[in-house]
């Protein structure tokens, strides 16, 4: 077993009999194309470890600017630009109300419901507000029109001040939301050329939101360098995240066109939603790939536990385990004991939450499914820069396995060109948003 | 076609190829079970019918006496005992606030979290508070651990008068909760011991926490008297449960197994989780079942709608459509005109998002995959009634032509055989829980 921050195990290895050796040629291939390659978005790669120490101060002091002058952020994005910032804001604020260090981060412009963007600009009416719009191209039709909207709510209620107030994170050079912000003085954030949506989490896609609601971002990008240091090597002993790729491939092989990712904590159900378009997005097309789906344990062991233990037989489960959460709640003692809980006095909920774990992984392995383990030391900013780090390295690997391409999104297209035939489209190209869909 | 209030659609039935007129005797030999059966927990088909005037007064007059006192109804429950009344919350309550007619409710006892049980206490601090625990045996481990807790918070804080904003859902009869109820004087409301958990929302484990949440409770409960009405003929032509019952096993017999239900308003989400409980749970035994995922529309377009044009060719999509939502927004004009968008002005936003569920649902239809449709006049309380009793019968109906038992979920069992070894347990019979599982 490897020294490193994350540890992949599979729990039934006999009853799936993997057999990772033969795989070595081909990920140490992937391997070297992926570290060499000019041709493919793979800025992310190694972007961890470059000085981003200008660009990380920059978005603190907005952040700051931000935290003072405003009681919520309104994100505006969808798929890759949103959902990155919404898994880590959840998973590291509180369930009830904010973060100390942070205000509100709300979304818009990831949905086309009338009754949502309503409400949402009624909510704000006694809150001090900056909107930040993030979208690659600025023409993708949900963020597109939302941010119409909220340019002119801002305008109607800022004057002058709503150009301060709202800031842009798209290409630094191209597109429709590049030139408003060009022509009308918007602070912009650079979207990096070379990272595609959903792996521009760690750019100021994700960054700025994040530390808007309270996060510490630095934490995070540490997180990050310290995966995009071991996960270097092209050996499957030392590298857990091809590990984990090529333990998922054969299991693919093996017939099992399932994945679903549990976690045992309820703040990382919109972690599963990134997890989701990073898989799902990158591996399928031709035909392929594993569908992503996910649980929320020990939550979904009382809806979907059933067909898990007992159901088709199409699915492995990928348990991610975070041995330590900084806040806990000890069971009290009740000396009437009418609920016959006293044997569990003393004993804390995330101690039983995680022998709660430790059962179910038991029960599923035992009952045939393939049961891999993903642990980690700390639910904190750092362990989830490792991880996001982790699983988009696994990603790449894994599509390439598969031999498809972990960077486009050629499917997307067909439903946008419905659309545009039912709006009888002609002065606009949506087709600009086909190859960018962040 | 039938002039149900319900519509299924197949989109691409010569791709398809469904001949479900093979399926008629089956159909009709279990629709003949299911209403004259004693030894099966149906008493959900027929309630509807019945007159439930007296328990529908007395949760009115419960949930005005709530809003009335506190600010925030915490409902203890897991699995069947929360998914219900959280999905019609959520659906028909605002995104941001609270409906006008009703209070919060937050939710406890549905994971082991220690963060989010602690956090739920702090967040009670400046509001007044009524507890509602849900439980038929009153032993499942985290309802059971959530109310010891809210029980002594409540006892603390209200002394006396705690007794008094406790309300208890429970079996009528017999278990923990029951006699913890008898003995401190708590009011009850009765889980009718002939319907079991995941088929339990229109009793009042739902119907309270929706009343109190601001819904009008009795247009749900017409909306399920009409599909009671309406979904009582065995024809497969006449009864469109039936219909879309068969439509699924078909697929699932031509080897698609997995069913991606898809709604286009951000606030079904949960109730996609109370419909894989319902499907998940009912059907996933013996090594069969189609597994329950879920999407929301057009959010997910971006995310995993490229799997489901071009991934691996294992899923069929039902599309849940509502054709009219209350609130709208109409696209605003702007002048300037930089995004494009002027061509959409004086569309409303649910006008476009329908439209994207044309679009959506021809691309995903063209490019191969099963589509049904299912279509309702209103997203209010009348319609969700009857999509709610559409779904259970529909659910008993695919889980017999699967073979398989509707209402028992064996599976369960395992992962609490597990924690109970790991937990070292022999002062407690946590088997009382399997055969009930709400």
């Amino acid at each position: 077993m490897s020294s490193q921050k994350l540890q992949t195990k599979i729990l039934n290895e006999e009853f799936v009999q993997l057999d990772l050796s033969k795989y070595q040629s081909k990920v140490s291939a992937i391997h070297h194309h992926l570290e060499t390659t000019k041709d493919e978005p793979t800025g992310w790669l190694n972007a961890p470890l470059e000085d981003n120490s200008e660009l990380v101060k920059r978005i603190i002091e907005i952040a700051n600017e931000i935290k003072l002058n405003a009681d919520v952020l309104v994100v505006v994005g969808i798929g890759g630009s949103y959902l990155g910032a919404k898994a880590i804001q959840e998973a590291l604020t509180p369930y009830f109300g904010t973060h100390p260090n942070g205000i509100e981060v709300i979304y818009a412009g990831q949905n086309l419901s009338g009754a949502y963007i309503n409400q949402l600009l009624r909510s704000l009416t006694n809150k001090r507000v900056y909107v930040n719009v993030i979208s690659k191209s600025g023409s993708t039709m949900e963020p597109a029109l939302a941010f119409r909207v909220l340019r002119q709510y801002m305008e109607e209620r800022y004057g002058d001040e709503a150009v301060q107030r709202i800031i842009v994170t798209t290409d630094p050079e191209k597109g429709l939301l590049n030139h408003m912000a060009e022509k009308h003085n918007y602070r912009t954030f650079d979207i990096p050329q070379n990272i595609g949506g959903r792996y521009s989490v760690l750019t100021p896609v994700g960054l700025l939101p994040i530390a808007v609601a309270g996060i510490d971002i630095k934490e995070l990008l540490n997180g990050a360098k310290q995966a995009a240091i071991e996960l270097k090597e092209d050996s499957l002993e030392k590298n857990e995240a091809y590990r984990y790729a090529t333990i998922r491939h054969e299991l693919y092989n093996q017939g099992y066109k399932v994945e679903m990712l549990a976690s045992f904590e309820p703040g990382l159900a919109s972690f599963h939603e990134w997890w989701k378009q990073l898989f799902g997005e990158s591996e399928g097309k031709d035909k392929k790939g594993i569908l992503p789906v996910t649980s929320n344990f020990s939550t979904d062991l009382h809806s979907i536990g059933q067909f898990i233990q007992e159901g088709s037989p199409i699915l492995f489960e990928t348990l991610l385990h975070f041995e330590g959460i900084s806040e806990d709640y000890i069971v009290p003692y009740d000396v009437r004991n009418e609920d016959l809980l006293n044997y569990l006095n003393d004993r804390s909920f995330n101690e039983i939450n995680c022998i709660s774990k430790k059962g179910t992984a038991k029960a599923h392995a035992d009952g045939g499914v393939p049961v891999i383990q993903l642990e980690l030391q700390q639910l904190d900013e750092y362990y989830f820069g490792y991880l996001i780090y982790f699983f988009m390295k696994a990603c790449a690997m894994s599509a390439y396995l598969m031999e498809v391409n972990p960077f486009d999104q050629p499917g997307v297209e067909a439903y946008k060109k419905e659309i545009k035939e039912l709006l009888s489209i002609d002065n606009i190209n949506l087709d600009d948003t086909v190859s960018i869909n962040i």
